[in-house]
């Protein structure tokens, strides 16, 4: 699933930024790893499971472990998926996460950082490791699960997990059935 | 999220098994990482998130990494949630992974295993590590991602994820946009 | 989709009735439209979307214009699925309109009304009109539109729906946009 | 749920359509329901649930009971949703019922249309009777088995529904259980 030989640094070719006031490089967040969700704002399956599964990840891990980014990559309809209609969908749909520009390229319909790391499309999940190296480029629906477990053993990798002493996930207090289940 | 001190050995306490000609114990699979699914089959959010979770967690990783469970509990309705009904629901329901029954006590509605582990109710999750070692104890629903980062960290805990020169998960090969993606 | 000549007055034989104090029969309901559950506790197709869409029949429409029943026609693990774990499934899963138990049959493994009538298995979705007569019999998921498009044309087949003033379904006050939408 | 003095004649409004070579007026559908789905292109909860149930009304129905149309009626961010971004839309989410763009206003940010008839925001559902007159302006989210049942009683109202001899709705042919159901 990971990269045996983790070689290769990521860098981002980027023309512009939004919801951050810094031009960020990947080895601003050495320490963490980075999920970057490669999208186009009209590209049907990166609304309905790309999204919601960044929005996750931002909010299922702490900020300091794991950062979200997202990167527009566009690829078609360049003269509508322009940084202005980007910036209206990225109001409407609230995102927070800072969110890049892939660089148009002179020469062809794809931009820089996707064709440099020959992504298979919109939407792709990429998954940087703590020193900013490349560990996933996946190209379509993804397993929950499976990304959470790659995500999970890179953060153990070098330095392992905080662990709580209480080692339940969330509080829940109920009494007897309902929807979600039966407690005693 | 886990156990800090993961020092207690886990261990079932169990009447009777389906699914497997063995009496397991939770020893028997040292070196892989044990997810057990606690339910009744009365129970709706057992159901609907708990069922397929676990067979979504026994799909996600290979069998040699990671060991599904079903474990049923039973503390209330005894006398129609026999195992003779649990025989009749895991054929309705297709389970294909070991399913035991929690011993049920002389003293207690509860049955053994959930009164020694304490556990909150039903649906619950059990992770145990590759030492048996129980090191996470979740009543109701669970977020997948934290879910898979968890057994994710506990397989690389010990001895690294094997990786593959590949790095995408699955192939999808595709041409324009589908409800999927848009692919180059 | 509805019968041509819905000539057939539809009756159930029962063995049993739940959440009601009275033997009920289809003309006690002359005047509203009757949809019938037809379903078996451990059959998972049940579970998963006949019972929501049950439950949301009951909601969607008024006590006086439409009547859900619950039919349990068991054909298989007859001994497990008995009106004592009947029971205790309608407590688990709150289910608050009438259940009738479809009479056992003393010469087949199927029940009296699903032999009579043909069900094709279980769940299935019955449709009575205002004069007790049987206008769908259908077996197997079904499409919500087409459910809701056939009790309305019953209820206004006879006596046309009683209409508000308001022409809207639900107060929605919201500014600017959400998940759900964009108000002006 | 319904306008009891279904008096208003509707009429749309439109500087552009898309997926017709005709200029369409509401009379071109006398004798059918016809169905006006509004939307903005960047509006999150039209591209969520509006859109869907826009293509299940259209899959549900025969074309000659029911017309779907698309209405883009854009109040914001006017820059950005122009035509020439409405047709990428239209071409990337496979939309094939006709969408008309409502006529943007001199002296509003509102377009004509929905300045008329005062829509709520997107997604407004519209269902427009056979005779052309508006019975439900509806904004927000909407329960399918109710708006089901208005489309019934209104294809009900003036001509009875064509009905089958057969009363399945679909063909189910299944041994056994499945996730769908228990066949006999």
């Amino acid at each position: 699933m990971l990269n045996n030989i983790p070689g290769r640094q990521f860098n981002l070719n980027v023309s512009h930024w939004f919801n951050t006031e810094k031009e960020h490089q990947i080895s601003d967040f050495e320490g963490k790893v980075v999920v970057i969700y490669v999208f186009q704002m009209l590209c049907p399956g990166c609304i309905s499971h790309g999204l919601p599964l960044a929005k996750n990840i931002q909010q299922s891990f702490r900020a300091d472990d794991v950062q979200v980014i997202g990167l527009h990559s566009v690829f078609e309809h360049h003269d509508v998926m322009t940084p202005k209609a980007l910036q209206a969908f990225i109001h409407e749909y609230r995102l927070t996460f800072p969110v890049a520009v892939d660089k148009p390229s002179q020469h062809s319909h794809l931009p820089e950082t996707m064709k440099a790391y020959q992504f298979g499309g919109t939407p792709t999940i990429l998954v940087i490791d703590q020193h900013g190296r490349l560990r996933l480029n996946h190209f379509g629906t993804i397993n929950e699960l499976q990304l959470g477990a790659i995500i999970g053993s890179l953060l153990e990798e070098n330095e392992p997990l905080q662990r709580n002493e209480n080692n339940s996930i969330e509080d829940t207090s109920q009494s007897g059935c309902d929807e979600n289940g039966c407690s005693i």
